[in-house]
């Protein structure tokens, strides 16, 4: 086993995290972690928008959290209902990855880039955790009306494919839930 | 810097593969590292397809090639066009990994696994290229035909969401190419 299978090991999906904000250092990481990802034909179609500002993630949580509140899927609704829930778990930086939905295979290239950027933040001791509320909520036209008014507007043309908080974990890394083992076939 | 976001910033799309297989240690490490990608819920709505049967292989590579001879991609028509061109890179392993469509995120949770996969083979040495054919080709009736045909098959109700291929690389890792650096934006 090396560092990197063992970083891709005790990632976890981190939902508590301190205030203070990753440095720059290890922010640029990140990014260049996201940038170095795989696209189909080295199209690289994406834009990395980074959100700092306390009260614009303040602002962003409670209307995604209402996409969750309206999901289909009950156990969405479940744990939004839960008191004092925060879609953003509190975290004070989240990126949204949007891309070119006219290139080959952007939500592809966008999710394989933010899978780095989740692995690059773990590596440097920092939680991460997808928020799939972030592209659920702009897929509706209110979405999509509040993002622009928030002023969290993407390049001409792009949309969201992926989104994640990043922050210090406030608490030890919880435990690996159980991971499934009867989900391989081999044709030899 | 350390090696974990070392081997991301190094990790490169290999289209020139030995024929040995990698070995089983190997194998099994890539495996786990997808099996502990994130996924909406945990839901884990996926399954690893290894495919290392030679001839099972040519033959997937001769049928998904005519998803880029077909595409309305100029590019990837004249890839495919090109003499010798084998759209598997002759690699001796792929990995499909299907998912449930079903579930909350399956593209994006195959996807992410599928990322993780990639950087363990980087880290240990190995090649790998993600293999958009089979997603295009297994999109068409045709292709549905063919893969149950040859006895491809998933899960049932299941598709493939991702798909890469693995081994060692024959030649030294290509360069890596020029990454946009004007794409971010902070909203601070």
């Amino acid at each position: 086993m090396n560092e990197t299978i063992n970083t891709i090991l005790r990632r976890r999906s981190v939902r508590c995290f301190r205030p203070d904000p990753a440095g720059q250092s290890e922010l640029e990481a990140i990014l260049d972690a996201g940038r170095y990802a795989p696209s189909a034909m080295n199209q690289q179609p994406w834009h990395f928008t980074v959100i700092r500002n306390p009260e614009l993630l303040r602002k962003l949580e409670e209307n995604c959290k209402t996409a969750f509140l309206e999901s289909s899927v009950e156990a969405l609704r479940e744990i939004a209902r839960q008191e004092g829930f925060c879609v953003f778990y509190h975290a004070p930086l989240m990126v949204i990855i949007s891309g070119d939905p006219g290139a080959i295979a952007a939500q592809y290239d966008c999710t394989l880039a933010m899978e780095n950027m989740m692995l690059a933040a773990t590596s440097l001791g920092l939680g991460s955790c997808w928020t799939h509320a972030v592209m659920m909520f702009q897929a509706t036209e209110k979405g999509k009306a509040i993002f622009r008014e928030l002023g969290v507007v993407f390049p001409e043309g792009y949309q969201p494919y992926a989104a994640a908080v990043f922050g210090w974990p406030a608490e030890p890394y919880p435990e690996t839930p159980l991971k499934k083992t009867d989900c391989i076939t081999f044709l030899d």
